[in-house]
């Protein structure tokens, strides 16, 4: 079972696009949640994505409750710099999904509110709101890829 | 004492400005081994960083054995799709140095061949030939910052 990235509502191409190249790489799937903020044949998106576009598993949902409603079995964590855990502290299994809220604003505050046991953060100084959001999924799904003995990789 | 990464000819100002970011949000200081493929005032680069810019202790270097020169005690990691290590077979110490090459080719080969035993990469499918630059930065950098209890972070 692959690991799972979820965008919700992502605004900035080059960051899909370089997300896509992270899922490319390690077999994850790529679920974006619309309204995107750019067209998905948008050249930014393509050109972050480099040739790796077409080897990535992408779905496409209307809403987040619809990804939920797909896989009830998932296992979801939310990233957020609003959680109280960090996201080196969960044992990750193959099949859990990672969930990104948009660059601007993150996630809407009711998720978390919703899932604060799941929310996970990255430590980091005040100096900045928050890192790079293909930086964290890669961050993340490398953290969960290392703990499962990075699964069918090389 | 700060971990440190070194960017040896970067090419793309906004991979160059994601990475500065994570240098802000994680106290880690950055050095630009030139020549340096954008303007330091480019418009891309500073976006990519943000307002972080100013937040970053920055060094600028004329070649990558200025480094070595200034820094004798350092341990020096590099990163390289070519390495035989993986990233995560490592105990990093605080004052650990992390090298990237430009984005299209990579370190030289014969910095590589020269550092076997400490070159280090990511597991990854076949369908990519490297991950994004500030994406393999960050994840060294949180694997080494992890294994020190990510210190003087919140």
């Amino acid at each position: 079972m692959p690991f799972h990235i979820v965008l919700v509502e992502p605004e900035i191409p080059a960051n899909t696009g370089n997300i896509a190249r992270t899922c490319a790489a390690t077999g994850t799937h790529l679920h974006l949640v619309r309204p995107l903020g750019f067209d998905t044949d948008d050249r930014t998106l393509k050109r972050a994505g480099l040739d790796y576009w077409h080897s990535v598993h992408v779905e496409y949902h209307d809403s987040f409750d619809e990804v939920l409603s797909l896989y009830p079995q998932g296992r979801f964590f939310y990233a957020s710099t609003r959680a109280t855990k960090v996201y080196s502290q969960f044992d990750y299994k193959d099949g859990d999904f990672f969930v990104f809220g948009k660059e601007t604003k993150g996630l809407p505050q009711s998720l978390i509110d919703a899932n604060l046991e799941t929310c996970i953060r990255m430590p980091m100084t005040d100096k900045v709101r928050s890192l790079n959001l293909s930086n964290s999924a890669a961050i993340i799904v490398y953290e969960a890829l290392k703990q499962n003995h990075f699964p069918g990789l090389e």
